[in-house]
């Protein structure tokens, strides 16, 4: 069986465009497979007494955010513009990334849904800019986004949203591995190692 | 000019521990030095609204951090053992740290206070144990506590613990490096890279 490390990510989230972008190629070079698997922070900042990010909601932690963010991207060469609205609304590529999971396009579709939020400033919640990147990859995009919104897609997203709560994933990107929760895109090794067996005894 | 990297700590802090114990022979090893800057993070915590350590405040973040903890211990060879008592008021062992922080003693006390709270579940609050902490060390006791009481001392960590917020720093512990903040025990690297001149291009 191949190893595999899932990859929770919400499209509104900051801190998961880097980790997006290095997931796979990190997880290939050690022989481990990507399960890409979006949800929603929505639900869960809500069940902590928060109806917007904590990102807005405390701007010292905001601040920090964007700058730390923006050495993250500098050290992968990754373009970053501050996003003239944010959080932008995710749940449309969401649905989509939900759907698509197994497709082979699917990581690339993480990636460039991504980019256009925080590299080109693009209202990813819009079918248009959405379109758009599906159509940027070869794909097209009509029927891609009417299966976003059947109804069977919709279940099967609020399912995996309510999966990520039971799991104990408290913010994106987390990485998962058998169970095992790693918050926040500097875990990326950690979570690897995971997945590879290279687990040290843990007290707690 | 020597590098310097500043570790801003806080006693009651989890994350700090393994990161007070790993951040001087990290420094040592890419020719740093460690400054030791102790603080109190119950004002930037009351600033945001909260009364209570975010661990306790939010159950969820609570049971992934000491999880996360006890991963991060594990990895560092560090013995740990879930405080029975959490947060621990670090108070007196802070101006403690800021009184000598430039003695050549002070990095071992820090580390050795942090492992009574999380090796020891011992309680720093109390005058004993730090006492005791101290004479383990060698030092004489009396007047170490009788010096972190001194007015000058109180005031002298009070204007440091304001400089943290001046700084931007939202939680411990952090790395500054000529203004720049990093927080987390994760970002000692991104840090003692920034302190040797390895910057990348931030664009925000």
């Amino acid at each position: 069986m191949v190893a595999q490390v899932e990859f929770w990510f919400e499209f509104a989230s900051t801190y998961s465009y880097p980790a997006a972008h290095a997931v796979e190629a990190a997880a290939v070079a050690r022989g481990v497979e990507v399960k890409w698997r979006s949800f929603l922070l929505g639900p869960i900042f809500a069940a902590q007494g928060w109806s917007d990010s904590p990102f807005n909601i405390y701007p010292a932690k905001g601040r920090y955010m964007w700058r730390d963010l923006a050495r993250i991207c500098a050290a992968q060469g990754l373009p970053l513009k501050k996003a003239s609205q944010f959080p932008r609304g995710g749940l449309l590529a969401a649905r989509i990334a939900c759907r698509f999971a197994n497709e082979p396009w699917v990581g690339e579709f993480v990636r460039r849904v991504y980019s256009a939020n925080f590299a080109d400033d693009a209202d990813i919640s819009s079918p248009f800019v959405i379109g758009k990147v599906l159509a940027d990859m070869g794909q097209v995009p009509a029927p891609i986004l009417q299966a976003a919104q059947a109804q069977e897609t919709k279940d099967a997203f609020r399912a995996q949203a309510e999966r990520a709560v039971q799991l104990g994933i408290i913010g994106a990107p987390s990485f998962v591995v058998d169970g095992e929760v790693f918050w926040g895109g500097d875990r990326l090794t950690q979570a690897l190692d995971w997945a590879c067996g290279k687990r040290d005894a843990v007290a707690l």
